[in-house]
């Protein structure tokens, strides 16, 4: 596979860029960079006609704003996306196996790919379908949610974590220009997979244990002693079977546990009751994305011989709760 | 405190009994031991009415029998109990805390109490309050539970495992006596300490496994693979926390890890899909034993520095369940 070719804006500093997936994550960003003057256009399915309808408001704790009706190039199918310079994949993991059909068709020899997801092992699976040269992770730190159709609630927060699929500084750089210079706060990772288990240090334990739990926010976590040492363990843990994935993969780079504890901990108390993605898809009897989240870092944690049995618990935990969801798993109807 | 005197039967054979406690499990013996030609008086408090019009209706394995309408000394309470020569305790633990006013006036010179309940310090909790000489434990292993009022349906096995809370086997001996006495299959222990933990090693993960991954049977975590090793983590946690506990007693009894997980599967996987009581107390809304059962057990393990990370994650989540259904912990409300 080759690289992608050099960026051709159709104008200086003018990208064309693609969205798919418009969730709370896609629209936001996706709407930010359109703001700042670039072609965007989103592929949406479910709320397509909303879309179109009323635009995409966007209610953010950074300003409101609004791409107006008609103001919005919302399209339905793939083909409408035409070859972007950057295509931004804002899918859920859960629907990571129809990225491919769904991308593929808008990865032109100058597309770069963007995977604006949580989860390990996302930029992997992309560079085996289109090449790594042409990948890049982004991770998204946002306490952000969706309204009604159309509309985004961004309620704080909003630094994304970049890094490229292979690690190339000039690469990285360009994927930072463009979301720098649309105002956004960003973060380039000379290490992709370090900045991957740094997010899940957060992911692991407070996305699972919102479910785990039974659906509820971070407040009710970290305000109540055995939750919040479960929590604490779990991102001791991720810590842990980061570190050694990083080492296994000749990296010098280390999450630095206490530090990281003391952070994330200080960072989730400012955050107020907040109702992870995870939580959310829950209680709305949606897909969970737990492989992302959870499965693959036990996996990679078992392949590494590193013992995480909080994370083992949360993810055959969050699993359970998944199967309940499909009806795959059924609890039990009580006699008396 | 001084030793129960000898038992004073009314006439040869014929042992006057309380049962305080009128769930499944307290209602199942005591008929057993009535009809055994025992004198069996039941403390019932929620069904009184319906237990005195219909009597007790036990649909059983073993053979169907009622004790008619008129046949059930039922009384409303502790005073209606007379002071029995054996008092048995069949509360739930979560009603440990007014065991004490229950029990005490029904606690006579000559009464020796079973803790006919589930969990760690059940017995060293009555002994602060009656001594030790007159307390008993006893463990129910059987598939059991409650229908409508005064209906019970005892679905397989029924063995009771027992011992004297200072392990005097004469004492153990007259307890063995009663029940055997009566048909029922029991295993005197010379270790009642050791008998806990070894209920312990089912309790904790299945109970807690149940309620943790929202509801569910036996079988759904047996055919569950993440789950199934869950309990198996669990279960060996506990073999760990047992015998370090039995160790720091002085007590060279030691659960057989290997040995343990292999029985206790066996044993699970020919109960069919069967509703552990704290499943069906958390379906039902009911307070869970999760301090007997699991809060007890990792303090006891935490005191005696043995890691049980899994113990801990089950006791945190099923705790939080319980806080749930107190209404102590609030899931989120979605806004989208």
């Amino acid at each position: 596979m080759t690289p992608p070719t050099r960026p051709r804006y159709p104008s200086p500093g003018m990208a064309r860029i693609a969205v798919v997936g418009a969730g709370a994550v896609g629209s936001y960003y996706g709407a930010r960079l359109q703001r700042a003057g670039h072609d965007v256009r989103f592929l949406v399915r479910r709320d397509l006609a909303a879309v179109q309808a009323r635009g995409l408001d966007i209610r953010s704790v950074d300003g409101d704003f609004t791409l107006p009706p008609g103001g919005v190039h919302a399209v339905a199918t793939p083909a409408g996306l035409g070859q972007p310079d950057w295509l931004i994949c804002a899918l859920k993991t859960t629907a990571l196996g129809s990225a491919r059909s769904l991308l593929g068709p808008a990865v032109g020899s100058q597309t770069r790919v963007v995977a604006l997801m949580n989860g390990l092992n996302v930029e992997e699976q992309l560079a085996r379908w289109f090449g790594p040269e042409r990948v890049f992770g982004a991770m998204a730190f946002v306490c952000i949610n969706r309204g009604e159709p159309g509309v985004v609630h961004h309620l704080r927060y909003g630094r994304l974590s970049i890094g490229h699929a292979c690690d190339d500084p000039d690469e990285a750089a360009r994927l930072h220009d463009l979301l720098a210079g649309a105002g956004l706060d960003v973060v380039t990772s000379p290490n992709l997979r370090y900045a991957r288990w740094e997010k899940l240090c957060w992911n692991v334990p407070f996305n699972g244990l919102s479910v785990a739990a039974g659906g509820v926010g971070t407040e009710s976590i970290l305000a109540d002693p055995p939750l919040r040492a479960l929590a604490e363990r779990a991102m001791r843990e991720v810590v842990l079977a980061g570190n050694a994935d990083l080492a296994a993969r000749g990296s010098s780079a280390r999450l630095p546990g206490d530090e990281t504890v003391a952070r994330l901990f200080a960072l989730t108390e400012t955050m107020g009751d907040y109702a992870t993605s995870m939580a959310l898809d829950y209680l709305h009897g949606r897909p969970l994305e737990v492989e992302a989240i959870l499965g693959e870092p036990v996996r990679a944690a078992a392949a590494l011989g590193v013992t995480v049995p909080t994370m083992d618990a949360l993810y055959a935990l969050v699993r359970a709760a998944g199967l309940r969801i499909r009806g795959d798993l059924t609890t039990i109807e009580p006699a008396g």
